[in-house]
């Protein structure tokens, strides 16, 4: 973190119980529902009060950066987070406003995030992030955004909001998050890290478990 | 969904408002910070009431079938998540007990899921499920089993337990996942989602994106 009005390291200073009614974004709920044998049962969980219309809360961006002669990148980013009271490392991702896509969402973060510009080459259908405690939903957006020689992906800072960003060789990705997670002070989200670890699965095992590459069989 | 002694669709009955000091897995939480530039703010966070000394929420487990004549496969589970009042496909996981670390957690689970055993090849450094909302967290770990050519990987459904479980080659799991999801009741966990997303990819774009398979340079 270099951002120019950063004094100190973020803390937390105090937990309190907080009663759902005077709570803002988010809300702990008693579910009463009747299981398949026809038992009432009951299950906890904590929802986001800011759905809106799309019925999805949020996206998040994998943005391929194409260069033509470097290689093939993309972007995570580095924010505390008082959830867990350390700093997170994450792919861009941001809350999905009313009256947008989810599509629309991701292309605005991205370029919010980045400056960059994309295009959508996949997105997931609707996933859910931690279905035992919460309704908390996403889509995850894959977005190709095609450099000039002369336009480096570049690591934007911007003073004040206190995000960092990296840009990373996919092909050293796994290695990065492996490096960020050794510090008892930064943790990556499980999303990042499954989408990582499967890439990276995918690339150890390819012979060893039969998932030979797709466009290499020519 | 085949267990015996189910009657019924499970179904939400209602969802009323709970306060933290009621409820007995989960709270919502008022955390007040400090930001970097000094200035006092404040989140809201849901937690587990049931982390252990292990300081690890969950595992999940990849398990990895490793047969003799047949396709490596790995098993994924259904079962109905009042929280989000559908069907969800996940690895199976589970909360880490009391005394026990994450990876005899891991091993304790897929043997209570599937009777396997198998052992570790790989697990993630501690990472948060979402960290905008929870602090909740997790390790992944990635096991192999070793069948023999008589012991086929087989789908175990335990009646009343309602969890359904399905035994698929790694090569063709995204499309299992793209096809459950085109089912308006059943909804794929994002973390799963993730990794095979990530394998997807990698095995995709390999040459395009420069991610050629590291066992197959010889």
């Amino acid at each position: 973190m270099t951002g120019s009005d950063k004094t100190q390291e973020p803390r937390v200073d105090k937990i309190t119980p907080l009663d759902s009614s005077e709570a803002k974004w988010a809300e702990l709920v008693k579910i009463d529902w009747t299981d398949q044998a026809g038992k009432p049962r009951v299950w906890e969980t904590a929802n986001r009060k800011t759905r809106g219309s799309s019925g999805v809360d949020a996206v998040a961006i994998a943005a391929i950066l194409l260069h033509p002669s470097r290689p093939t990148c993309t972007m995570v980013i580095k924010q505390y987070r008082p959830a867990v009271g350390a700093t997170c490392v994450e792919f861009p991702a941001g809350l999905v406003d009313e009256g947008e896509t989810v599509e629309q969402a991701a292309l605005r973060e991205l370029k919010e995030e980045t400056g960059y510009t994309g295009k959508i080459v996949s997105i997931t259908p609707t996933i859910v992030s931690d279905p035992g405690l919460t309704t908390a939903n996403m889509q995850f957006a894959v977005v190709e955004v095609d450099l000039k020689e002369d336009e480096l992906p570049e690591q934007h800072l911007d003073s004040g909001e206190f995000i960092e960003r990296f840009i990373v060789p996919l092909n050293s990705l796994y290695d990065k998050l492996m490096e960020f997670s050794k510090d008892k002070n930064t943790i990556c989200d499980a999303r990042l890290f499954h989408f990582v670890a499967g890439m990276h699965f995918a690339k150890e095992n390819a012979k060893k478990y039969g998932l030979e590459a797709s466009d290499s069989k020519i």
